[in-house]
């Protein structure tokens, strides 16, 4: 192991590439994305995300442990390097950065890559949750912590706006992102996976009569959720078993999809451990 | 009623003033807060607050609706002031402004301001939460909606470490800020407040045996939120008639104290309108 390469011009190849990745696009051709923050790089350590590059800035560091966590990740197989303080403000997206920055490999989960368990007996039916066209990275990101604190299976998103490698979900999600299994496909393979998995499909629309809580959210259970501004679309009005709503007093447009979400999965949850 | 001042330059004590305001102490001294937005101005005249002045620069508008918005302020008694497009992005605060920016009236209200009902046969019991110490403004308006949306009675707002008035809150709020009743009290006089009225309360912490969900959360009833850094504080743990907790799959830090909060509210609701 010998000492970082550093890094000070903000000409830099590698700082100029750091920057670009913001973009989807040069994300998707590259193949990578960006984790940035201490918690962010940790979980992902402990997540077994095989981190390609570490950046670093000891300026801007924020506690004491950023070495230890430096020399994991290098142990690991990352590649560090030191950046001077404005070098690292040029690649830090975030306002009040932390000294850390980390490029990942992206990855592809398939539906049937997903392990639902045996089916045998005693075995957990499996709990999943469908996000439909989320268009802010933090409603997505949000939408992950609640599946990961309602221990969903996993998180299907289809005919994404938002792209899951946005660094606002990365941030978002606090790393959830590293941990709850993860599908993007489209809706219509998605509803014929779930038919074939005899997996009960629960959509939460205003339009529906039936109360989310009067509906049986046991068993193999899909829960639906639209989009921020359309809400559920056609496709999935029709595919849904069972149409569901959230009672709401005051003013039409209090809950948004990250509220209703984590109202219906623990909803779910409270039963399924009943 | 004349054609509204116009103002282009950044050097008026109005515009000086407007930038002010997003300083808490300013906004006290004047005894005054922002409103930015459509949105938030629509819903403060539909709730009959009294906005002072109402700022606004065609050039910013967004949609066709405005001028009969500021036909509406104005016949509220608002005074208008029409500002060039360099000065309204002087004062507005948002990342993308839409050309309206109000002045609204602070106000407080006492506990014993608050109408739980006349607790005659067929009233219903009062239903309040009550939060601790919020930091972050845009969880205190995510609050302030999931209390609207649950329909509870008040949002109490124990030694805030956020100024309700806040622009953040109000933009975080939706304008349920206007709507939900809102006391900002110390937590020892909230508890004997609450004792005297007979009001059970209900806190949630991690520390818990019982789950939110096993408890009875009909009647006259208070849901206590800690701050998020440090969770609910001695005084409530100790105050407080049952803690209960949520119950977590994934990792710890998946729940914030807003996410916590609207699934305890929603549980409260499904068990009170069975």
């Amino acid at each position: 192991m010998g000492a970082p390469e550093k890094i000070s011009s903000l000409q830099n190849p590698r700082i100029k590439h750091l920057v670009k990745l913001r973009d989807r696009r040069s994300r998707d051709e590259a193949g990578v994305f960006l984790v940035e923050g201490y918690r962010e790089i940790r979980r992902a350590l402990e997540k077994k995300i095989p981190l390609v590059e570490v950046y670093f800035s000891p300026e801007w560091f924020l506690g004491e442990n950023e070495p230890a966590l430096l020399a994991s990740a290098e142990a690991a197989g990352a590649q560090l390097f030191e950046l001077s303080k404005d070098a690292f403000a040029k690649v830090a997206y975030r306002e009040r950065p932390d000294g850390l920055l980390a490029v990942a490999p992206q990855w592809k989960r398939a539906l049937d890559d997903l392990d639902l368990g045996a089916g045998g007996p005693g075995a957990k039916p499996p709990f999943l949750l469908v996000v439909e066209a989320i268009e802010k990275p933090g409603n997505l990101g949000t939408i992950l912590r609640s599946a990961d604190a309602a221990g969903c299976d996993a998180v299907i998103v289809c005919d994404p706006v938002t792209d899951i490698f946005n660094p606002n979900v990365v941030r978002a999600s606090t790393g959830v992102l590293f941990s709850v299994p993860l599908v993007v496909e489209e809706s219509a393979r998605v509803a014929a996976w779930l038919q074939a998995k005899k997996i009960r499909t629960v959509a939460t629309t205003p339009a529906a009569d039936k109360i989310y809580s009067d509906v049986d959210l046991r068993g193999p259970l899909a829960v639906i959720m639209g989009s921020e501004q359309y809400g559920l679309s056609e496709f999935w009005l029709k595919h849904a078993d069972v149409p569901v709503r959230i009672p709401m007093a005051g003013q039409a447009d209090s809950l948004n999809v990250a509220m209703a979400t984590i109202i219906t999965l623990f909803e779910a949850v409270r039963q399924r451990t009943r």
